[in-house]
């Protein structure tokens, strides 16, 4: 396909916005980058999960007794996660598993990932405590009571959430790993010492997860407002399709500390 | 679930654009409101395929020859209807297949769609024209020259786009069906006649297609801007994640076109 079809819009300052696989010379500014990207695609996907009611019946395990005790959803995301493993997805050390036990040898086209993280630490993951908070805390606050029927394509929503979410707080592996190679001194005793509490407090600024809320809820207002071809302002009166405190929340609660824990997990195993 | 619990977002104006299933009184307002919020959903998931560069491999069948000549996103694209129909997808009429031959028959929860579409009209579909449409003209024109190896994630979100262009260019059949019922005798005579040119006069409104055009354009802008702390306006400099040209363009030359022949195709059967 010649150049000239090809959209021209990232040849701008957008660059770094683009998910480029990391580089070699793995940064902070990289990584940092690459976070802010998966701000917009959360919030994307929480929009369009929002488009459906929160549909009981998909999250019932009762309704579906073929499937072993699994919900639609559960059986859906297990089922979805096979197909993508099928095709290459979790060759990209980027995109972590729900469901690892169950997962075929991929069978698609092989690409070279390049292998960033340490590999004692490369397995940390977070995705049971993501999908229970998903499911238990977030989906009721952000999607209003009704069944419509579309249970399936509420599932396939809800992974697309999921996986945005789950690839967001791994990324913490990135993090620690590039802040672990640009100061390897600042960590060693903490590390050896098996102190959590200490590598969190090293792994925390306060003003930079203010910075990182704020800027989620002003996401949530821009991508979930009503556009129409009349001017019009942010006022109290806007109405928007995900209400913007509850990411900004998801953010504070969910997001931020994961993504600490993972840090923190790594980090313990950097050096076996 | 306690009705506390739930999200209070869609208790006001918004109400209107929840996707409800369609009342039993269809009215041109309902399907109105519905194509209005579908064009949200076509913009974020352009959007979401865009993070992905073109990533060609994706699109070559001489890659998976295991594949019987099947480009991993149509494989990956056959097997995720596959799983959808198997869990209910497409016993929503509003949920068009693009592989309809190749899907079992539905296990998940049942629920009652309500029957809208006349009887022999209810099948007519533009899926392949959708299809070839979105990988030949479309595609290079958003997204750009690239190969990050994402190739299943890249395949993921093509078919989020093609089932939001899909549905949306579908909901023809409800503007024709609406149509139709408020006004039988200004298409009985067109009709009985097979007279598509009088047809496709009686539907389009060229007013009304500007107005879309320049609000998908407009959601593109806002939808698709790089959002920061900092305030800004929007002017000859900004850098957007999918050119709002584009998506000006993929209404004006394919999806409004297609609609209209859905429309057309639909009315045609109307009174068989």
């Amino acid at each position: 396909m010649a150049s000239t079809e090809h959209s021209t819009a990232a040849t701008s300052e957008m660059d770094e916005e683009k998910e480029a696989p990391p580089p070699q010379d793995l940064t902070l500014g990289w990584v940092r980058d690459a976070l802010i990207r998966q701000e917009d695609s959360i919030v994307l996907a929480l929009i369009e999960r929002a488009r459906f009611p929160y549909n009981a019946p998909a999250y019932d395990p009762s309704l579906l007794p073929q499937q072993g005790g699994r919900s639609l959803v559960e059986a859906f995301a297990r089922g979805a996660e096979v197909l993508q493993a099928k095709f290459g997805r979790y060759q990209n050390p980027e995109e972590v598993s729900f469901f690892p036990d169950d997962l075929p040898a991929p069978s698609g086209i092989p690409y070279n990932f390049p292998e960033v993280f340490h590999p004692a630490s490369a397995s940390v993951t977070a995705n049971n405590a993501i999908w229970n908070m998903y499911f238990n805390d977030l989906l009721p606050l952000f999607t209003v009571e009704g069944d419509d029927g579309n249970y399936t394509s509420t599932a396939a929503a809800d992974l697309v959430c999921l996986q945005a979410l789950s690839r967001r707080i791994h990324y913490g592996k990135y993090v620690a790993e590039v802040k672990f190679r640009d100061a390897p001194q600042d960590y060693m005793t903490a590390i050896c010492a098996k102190d959590r509490d200490a590598l969190m407090k090293l792994l925390t600024f306060e003003a930079v997860e203010e910075m990182v809320k704020r800027r989620v809820l002003k996401k949530a207002m821009v991508f979930g407002q009503t556009v129409t071809l009349e001017d019009k302002t942010f006022d109290d009166e806007t109405k928007y399709k995900v209400d913007p405190a509850v990411v900004a929340r998801l953010y504070d609660e969910w997001v931020i500390p994961l993504t600490k824990d993972i840090e923190v997990e790594y980090l313990l195993r950097r050096l076996d």
